[in-house]
């Protein structure tokens, strides 16, 4: 334990609000600094002292739906915490968290909105929310239920330097197949080889995709696991072997949906090549979080990852991680550390 | 046995060749007929009489790839015929067989040109080159294999009257299913509704395709079986419930892939609703083919299926069966009898 559970609790719950629906995607000026008085906790909920706030881009879907993000309310957040006050059985004062908290100081937080009960962390506290956190199990879960990597097969990855396809690429080399990682910067891809544990990466902004891939393995890839979908996910998915697996985690490539982007037919690919591709949702797999957490973070007490943050400090600086993410500003898993504020 | 195996070969084979490499969708003038020596069968071959010949969409692609038919041969093609010669162990002369035995009279076919060895059959030989024959297999194994129905899941079928369509129809209602069918004309509504087990059915040159989809099954679909692609998919899969299952069979929508069609991006669809779509090639499962037959043939023998067939007689009228279901023009599964000439 490493925080003091009885502190004395502020006047004040300081929360970063959603001043205005964003118009496309966010900016700063979309959020603003409010008070609140810091919640009671229910019967049946616990008060969470927020130690890192997290900047996740399942956010921008968040802000854009009124059933599930309000204007005037707490942007609806990941982060990762301490009991304050625990009223639900199993979960001590002290003990870490990590879950929907929101972008604010204290949260009174229900089971449901709690992904994982860490208790004592086995690595620092920040890796929760990253690597060991809603990134880290998406890839951990999403890989091994939709195409467990097995030695020798290659694995394609967009995105391959971010927080999702960072872990992808370790768990899939740590299976003994070959990963290769698609990213947007000469320092990425140098990343991805030397840390991430790609067999090789390439800059997709620079490079021919088509004819790189064809040389990265020139039988094409077993599996492709997609963060980004547009003109890479076409490309890629001429390159799968035949019965490949592609997982759609994300469509990072896609700024707007509205209109509705058109692009290469792809239906026959899927046929000719007899693919199968899958979406994946994680949050569909509420159930299965904790435990993932648990077989992932004793891979990391072994020292297993390697893991690349980006912190900022101070309550402040919470409008700007979300901008910085999508426009891909951030080298590592972006979070806010507002433990000492 | 209903042909005399010892009947006197003539001193010709008729054969359809290839006489150019289709620009585009075949015309009866890319056929030629031409005559050859009746063949003798090697050690491991059968000398069959074709009494059927098969036109199928398949053959559009091989005709297409220099690798898998030369111009100036056999037209490769599907058929139905009678072992009147036997060098293979356990195949008897008298038995039906099914195979690529190509648009000729005789064909001298080795064990892996004989898709399903049927000896005495147990309905009219003809249904064995359509609901019994590669079409309705690739119902049963694709539907079966890929998204097996469940009583009260809800099935739509694009080409819902097709020799596929209608089998994947069938075999959805007697699984408890309700299939829903999209189809080019009203007298092919009427037929899903009438005879192919669909508790509804559409034409979707005519409907509001959206609206239609909405209407018939508000929650969506549990499961597509999409023999078209193009923008009944594009359509279809927004109507997709979550975790639903789209299984690609063929691409009829589109005419030509040169150049490379475009249409909606579809892969937000796809991890949204986590979807997960497979392509399905009925000639990667030759090794399951006689097994399923037969199992068909049992169903069938029971008066399970309804069935319709398009059949011409004679050689002479071989060149315009393929453009004629490739335009649609067919109204059932498409064979001309060559068993009299």
């Amino acid at each position: 334990m490493f925080f003091i559970p009885d502190h004395d609790l502020p006047s004040a719950n300081r929360q970063q609000r959603l001043a205005r629906r964003p118009d496309g995607s966010p900016v700063a000026s979309d959020f603003a600094l409010a008070e609140a008085p810091v919640p009671d906790p229910a019967d049946g909920e616990v008060l969470v002292r927020n130690l890192y706030l997290s900047a996740d881009p399942v956010q921008r879907g968040w802000m854009a739906r009124p059933d599930v993000q309000q204007v005037g309310e707490t942007v609806r957040a990941l982060g990762v915490g301490i009991v304050v006050k625990s009223r639900i059985d199993g979960i001590a004062e002290g003990d870490i968290v990590y879950g929907i908290f929101g972008w604010q100081d204290y949260a009174a937080a229900s089971r449901s909105d709690i992904l994982a009960h860490v208790g004592t962390p086995r690595v620092a506290v920040s890796a929760y929310a990253g690597a060991l956190g809603m990134p880290g199990v998406t890839a951990w879960l999403a890989l091994n239920d939709i195409a467990p990597p097995k030695p020798g097969q290659t694995v394609l990855v967009s995105t391959a330097a971010g927080t999702v396809g960072s872990m992808v690429g370790q768990i899939a080399a740590r299976a003994g197949a070959r990963p290769i990682g698609l990213t947007g910067s000469d320092e990425k891809v140098a990343l991805c080889t030397s840390h991430f544990g790609y067999a090789a990466a390439y800059n997709y902004k620079t490079c021919d995709l088509g004819a790189v891939l064809a040389e990265a393995s020139p039988d094409g890839f077993d599996t492709f696991y997609d963060n980004t979908g547009g003109p890479i996910l076409d490309t890629a998915m001429r390159h799968m072997k035949r019965y490949g697996r592609i997982i759609a985690c994300g469509t990072a490539a896609t700024p707007s949906w509205t209109p509705p982007p058109t692009g290469l037919r792809n239906e026959r690919e899927i046929l000719m090549r007899a693919l199968t591709w899958t979406g994946f949702v994680i949050f569909d797999h509420a159930d299965r979080f904790e435990a993932a957490v648990k077989e992932l973070s004793e891979l990391a007490a072994t020292g297993a990852f390697h893991f690349e943050e980006d912190i900022d400090t101070g309550m402040a600086a919470v409008p700007d991680a979300l901008p910085a993410i999508l426009t891909g500003k951030n080298k590592g898993k972006k979070l806010i550390f507002i433990g000492r504020d």
